[in-house]
């Protein structure tokens, strides 16, 4: 029995969400092949680029199946081959996607018999190889589809909430900043008011989903806690932000932890200047960069065939 | 010229949402006659028993209409005769009401001229007397009704959130706790990671009440940084939070700054068992106490005639 699925990067942290907020991208995704075998071993083949250990105790794909197998009474074992495009270290949600493209996989042989909420679980497992935590900001909206608040990681309490009718402009700018590194700059303590903000813009941004109100979002889209922290490690991180707010972006900020660089528009001529006013920035100072112009992925990961 | 208005109590600082989210209650309310004159003289009269003062420059109503006056070309003249039935320093928003049913009253009789963010600003300079700052949680949703996120308070930025279908039952201990007091002990800075609980929070409660979910909003309300804090300065909350969480009810916490408590439940029989499980607490520690059980007040300030 074979399955073969896409798996689509996402935007965790998003703006005020900080690893609450997470939503899932049409574009880029990783393609995962999944094989059900009789024994119980867990074999992973890479067909790209990237350099990832095919240990299974090390892929992050193989500890989420690792995870499975523990939940099972029968012995299965699998054979995986992943296509990733989704860059690792872009802070475009590569390795939950990984994570979840797996477990949905090896759920969908074994016939559904997992709830959402396990299969979060067992590819948080996984992704807790990458990022040193436990977070389903990106893990959740690749499984449930998507915009969700990830209200709880223990227990696990995913709502997903109305998408608004918006598009995605992103730019990667190739430099590598480690999760790891990004999370040991983030502050232990914020003020109580910056902190009362942050919670006023989330609500109000929850809000702007739910009733597809563009200008609320595009107010609510403000990050005075992280973003001013994070963004000094992403060169030209500001003038990104500010051509694009000139260039009619409702918002934006950083993927994840970066470095790519997110902006919302609410129709897609906007997209294309926005992706036009970025790729400018990273010309000009000669740093070599992707861009994407994308919208929110609804379903998540897809099965394929 | 003369208007009658009921100007409702109100629930500020719901929970996680400390100085973001309120609520309008439909019980108890004040009742305020105010009279247009020709000449820019404001006198206020109480026919309460709270000893408030009714010098124009001190009273909170009095402060309110002097900044409707400021915005006014033509000189207007104002007599208000306000009965409080919300008792002050209860933790319903006593201050707001009077200073939001002022200004509502005020524009009904000049016309229908402000906008509803003009009559939060308005009504914010009365209340900036009663607390020390600028807050909106309790003015704003007594002028919109409902249920509201103060997103900003400078610009002004009010969101009316659908209501769910709940009952709130309250107790209100008499025991004197100034707004002024309640703000001193607050901390500062907080620990991010709370943080981020908080805004998990919030962004969940919104969503629960876009899509009437009573069993998430039951797991949203949860604060973990001004309640520990604040409760200590309200004899018997633990007390009072834990049998009526045993006896069903969603949630609640602390009314504005205390010392009223409230508890959310979704139906009338179990806001009624809620109401002699915190009575009870009260009567057994020989406190005296008042209590109510209301709903969502939709509609804020209301003109009687």
């Amino acid at each position: 029995m074979k399955v073969k699925v896409s798996s689509p990067a996402g935007i965790g942290n998003i703006v005020c969400g900080f690893d609450v907020l997470g939503l899932s991208l049409d574009l880029p995704a990783d393609i995962i092949e999944l094989e059900l075998t009789g024994d119980n071993k867990t074999i992973i083949h890479h067909t790209d680029d990237f350099g990832i250990s095919e240990d299974p105790d090390v892929n992050i794909a193989g500890i989420a199946l690792k995870a499975i197998q523990k939940h099972l009474d029968q012995q299965h074992g699998f054979i995986a081959t992943i296509k990733k495009l989704i860059r690792p270290g872009s802070g475009l949600g590569s390795s939950a996607a990984s994570a979840a493209g797996i477990v949905v996989a090896a759920d969908h042989l074994l016939g559904n018999i997992f709830t959402k909420e396990q299969l979060v679980q067992f590819a948080m497992e996984g992704e807790y190889i990458a990022s040193g935590g436990y977070h389903a900001d990106n893990i959740a909206p690749c499984i449930y589809g998507g915009i969700n608040i990830i209200r709880s990681v223990k227990p696990i309490d995913v709502i997903k909430v109305p998408c608004p009718d918006v598009y995605i402009t992103i730019v990667h700018p190739m430099i590598e900043i480690k999760t790891s590194e990004a999370r040991a700059i983030l502050p232990k303590q914020v003020e109580l008011y910056k902190a009362v903000n942050q919670w006023a813009n989330i609500a109000a941004l929850v809000a702007a989903f739910y009733s597809n109100d563009v200008a609320l979002m595009s107010r609510a889209l403000n990050d005075n806690i992280i973003e001013p922290v994070r963004s000094r490690l992403i060169p030209h991180f500001d003038e990104v932000k500010e051509k694009c707010l000139q260039h009619g972006a409702l918002g934006g900020g950083i993927a994840g932890s970066g470095p790519a660089i997110f902006m919302m528009s609410n129709n897609i001529e906007k997209a294309g200047i926005l992706e036009e006013t970025m790729a400018s920035v990273y010309r000009k100072a000669g740093i070599e960069y992707n861009t994407y112009v994308t919208t929110i992925n609804k379903q998540g990961v897809k099965i394929l065939s």
